[in-house]
């Protein structure tokens, strides 16, 4: 009865028999810059998947609705089916990756208060940074009260997780969520929340734990996903 | 006396007797991709320095504080000395050039109302795309109340020239600006208002009349360049 719904490049959703809900299962293959770096990390659909419905619980508990249903098995995610909005809602609240680039700022910079960025959610166009203006009139993704919603929703999901983070010894560096509307038009975070989609490093020597390790072959991949997983489930709420 | 106080990929900045007031001269050296593209265009020092002037006579006469004090050679200005703040504030009427990039829409595409990018001004960066988080939160270029006046200045150019323009049979596509602030703390429009950093199409056939001739080898780059002085020349405010 399920049927492949679509495949990216981290997760395959499939439809169920209720047209509301989705299933997602999450694979070990891991891709860099745009597809153009690809690999496996071992046990990587597992480690995400699991996190990501720790992290969902945690959200749905403190007030912020997500898709997040139950998780399903050991990579798979039940979810709400959102209509999504094209737009990668990143929050900072340390200079890392592309921001140090952008700014000249030093990777590790702490920043007084946490930044958001929108980038638009597009292979083809590289997923460009976009500006209030593009988003609104340029590109009308979502409406003003929509954009001021998500980025309330996006600093509290901050919080929250930064302080889960922090009690796993971990500093949240930065991460990227996806949002969506459900079928009563209310606003849902979606996607995922691991390793793959946030900088995480650990809060005593800063080390590494995240997707950069695969990104710029800093070795010890797989372990570091691992002690993500076993962080994160040995904290809790 | 005069000192070259400073020598740009367009321009030279000379002191003068007084701290405060500064020579330009517009040379006719072109460069594009931040500089990976160089060349010269016939009399650009000259055009570009006469359609600055007319068009800040036009704005300081329309209550926009410019630099400007006068035109003081076929390609020198007479200019107040500003703090320059570093940001680009372009302005977009019509898509074009990397606002296509980003959005994919189709270049030529008219916005149902302007839109406003800032970019760093920083050559080592490349001129990234700053948001206003980047703005007020990470590099603290200007603050809230700054950003606002930079946003409404920009928009009010814009109607400005735009209509001056479309009565040179030119629509004004998108455009540049840098601001400062002099010795008073008064921000004012620095830089210039050139087909150097407007872009510039005929009303008619859109043809292109600035220095996306260059960019491209479009040719016909000088008369393009003295099309545009003739038409501003020819037309009063």
């Amino acid at each position: 009865m399920a049927e492949k719904l679509y495949e990216g490049k981290a997760k395959i959703l499939y439809t169920t028999s209720d047209p509301a809900i989705l299933l997602a299962e999450f694979k070990d293959d891991a891709t860099a810059f745009n597809a153009q770096k690809k690999g496996s990390i071992a046990h990587k659909g597992r480690v995400n998947a699991t996190v990501s419905a720790k992290l969902f619980t945690l959200l749905e508990r403190s007030g912020v609705p997500t898709h997040f249903i139950e998780q399903a098995g050991e990579n798979l995610l039940r979810l709400r089916r959102l209509q999504m909005i094209p737009l990668e809602v990143v929050v900072r609240n340390i200079v890392a990756g592309s921001l140090a680039k952008r700014t000249g700022l030093e990777t590790g910079t702490v920043l007084g208060e946490a930044l958001i960025e929108f980038y638009y959610k597009s292979d083809d166009l590289g997923d460009p940074l976009l500006n209030d203006d593009h988003i609104l009139k340029v590109l009308t993704l979502v409406d003003a009260i929509q954009l001021a919603q998500l980025r309330h929703s996006a600093l509290k999901v901050n919080d929250i997780l930064g302080a889960f983070y922090l009690r796993c010894g971990i500093r949240l560096v930065d991460f990227k969520l996806e949002y969506g509307y459900d079928n009563a038009g209310q606003l849902q975070l979606g996607d995922e929340l691991s390793p793959d989609n946030c900088r995480l490093w650990t809060l005593d020597e800063d080390r590494v734990l995240d997707k950069d390790r695969f990104r710029f072959d800093l070795g010890d991949v797989d372990a570091a996903y691992q002690e993500v997983l076993e962080r994160v489930g040995a904290t809790s709420f």
